[in-house]
């Protein structure tokens, strides 16, 4: 609630503590930096797409969901020669297509992966496909939007260029601004590639390391509130302790919903313990607005669906929620269930 | 401090309630809609040079500080054609200029104008730029970033087809989001003109208004609190009301700071009401940076100097602040001058 100067050594400490704070969660050491950007996760991966994927560069991006699509639809605005893998939204990627791709088309340079799809809730096989990329000699970008900050990860283990996160999902932040975790020696090779002066992650760098400001005026108070979520991650845990308690989250959720008859999309072993995707119920009286309004009342904001392939809706397990909260949305969506008249959450 | 669900309805219904504010406030009529977008004053700009700039347009810059030079700096990110009209930091354009300019080069198809150039603190003539520029048939955009809600300003007398401005200045809100008003029918010609998908002030606009969500996630807390900052300045008496008050601000520290022998940049009927630019006093005992430590001790924050072509600092007239506070700033200026031994601000 301070009106903080942006230009102020105070801030200028507290962006240099977050960008810090955030190298080592991912254990990145010396090799990596981070560079904050104002906005939304979009973005974020935006400005690392365009930063990091030269303008000559061709991209293979791996989909299975509404964020991997969304990163097609910025290779068009930017007019940067991309090749798409699909699998359905409800299937992971085979790393063995990936490989097959690199081996023949050579133009290919770097490849980009959505780490958790919360399309489905899906989680990718993120060290299988880094590892073909690197044998491949192609360089890895991730969208880890939903993931970084409770999937436990080490930059050590994955070989990446750029890994792209915000403020307000697994770190429990507000939102308002993304960052991406850069290998310096990649990075120091992107200038001039960016499509975008607000979104050149080059050229924000350069600027937090000459005067530790940002280039243009930051949103002060949501980065207090990052570099306070962060605290309170590490005083937590970190991410291992945050795995646990969305974990568990996620397996009283599943555990509570099958009870009133819900079906998930995806069998456990795919399941992020991020959100959880339940399919509609064939229920004629179960309506999805009056469901939603009818939770809303309760204290509880859940999300439509996003699949192509079904209809569905869906329950997140993230944000500074225990199980204890998991077990009231579960008893206000038995309740709202019984309002409804509707006997069963079964799919088919 | 609310955890928001920004694709909630009340969160639409806030949104909504701000666009339409910032229409009422700049007298736009059903002719003008307002849409936000995450980031920064400068995400704004960009916004809105790469939606409105048509791909084989030309866009005339007038630059006299850097905020103008910014937008030649966007442009070339852009790869858009663009010229330049310069004047010196202290001088205004002047609209036979422009007219000349427009007369001669009939490739230009837009013209774009920062209406109160912080690098000095000057007031542009923005309705006699505005009239040669509607004169020679061309499009004007208006980069109004500190002047919106403060100066005296009709759309119904400036005729232009978009002004970008931002939550934090003259309506006293925390930062993190930009907007621009739009010229509807200008706007609903603007499809596939933008190079940023985050940027796309066209398609931010069709999801507005379609479901009235935000396409990416905003930072609800300050949208929050900037509809909060709207409903102040209207119970303050809106612009006018605003403008008072700055303007006894801005008096009574230029008045304050010549007792004290500090001489303005600029004459008095160029300043406008909302930052001041001081000449660096010749006084050898003076320095800046102990200048302005010590201001901050007592609890005001200054701004370094940003000409080109004298050494200065600057001194902000805008924020929740009244005559008193600026009386107070000027006190703790002179004991600072007597800590430092410095007996005059004069500059040479």
């Amino acid at each position: 609630l301070h009106d903080w100067g942006s230009r102020d050594q105070t801030f200028i400490d507290t962006t240099l503590a977050m960008r810090e704070h955030l190298v080592t969660v991912a254990d990145g050491g010396h090799e990596f930096t981070t560079v904050p950007i104002q906005g939304s996760g979009t973005f974020a991966v935006e400005a690392m797409i365009g930063t990091f994927l030269p303008r000559h560069g061709k991209l293979l991006i791996v989909v299975n969901g509404a964020y991997g699509q969304r990163i097609t639809k910025i290779c068009d605005y930017l007019k940067r020669a991309y090749v798409v893998t699909k699998t359905p939204e409800d299937a992971p990627p085979d790393p063995n297509d990936v490989e097959a791709i690199l081996k023949t088309d050579a133009a290919i340079s770097h490849v980009v992966i959505v780490q958790c799809e919360t399309t489905s809730g899906i989680l990718n096989p993120l060290k299988e496909i880094a590892a073909v990329v690197a044998e491949g000699n192609r360089r890895l970008m991730i969208d880890a939007m939903s993931a970084f900050g409770a999937i436990p990860f080490s930059l050590s283990d994955v070989a990446c260029d750029a890994l792209a996160a915000s403020s307000n999902k697994c770190f429990e932040g507000v939102p308002g601004i993304g960052f991406v975790l850069c290998r310096k020696s990649a990075l120091a090779e992107t200038e001039g590639n960016a499509h975008s002066l607000s979104l050149d992650l080059f050229d924000q760098w350069q600027a937090l390391e000459g005067g530790g400001q940002w280039r243009f005026t930051p949103p002060t108070q949501v980065v207090f509130a990052f570099n306070r979520a962060l605290e309170a991650h590490a005083a937590e845990g970190g991410v291992e302790a945050r795995y646990r308690r969305y974990t568990n989250n996620c397996n009283t959720l599943i555990d509570g919903m099958h009870e009133l008859g819900f079906e998930t999309l995806l069998p456990h072993n795919l399941q992020a313990p991020i959100i959880v995707t339940f399919r509609m119920p064939i229920d004629p009286k179960f309506d999805f607005q009056v469901f939603y309004d009818k939770l809303k009342e309760k204290g509880f904001v859940i999300y439509p669906g996003k699949l192509t392939i079904a209809d569905s809706f869906r329950m997140g397990c993230i944000g500074a929620l225990t199980g204890r909260d998991i077990q009231a949305a579960v008893a206000a969506v038995g309740k709202t269930m019984s309002e409804m008249g509707v006997t069963s959450g079964k799919a088919a």
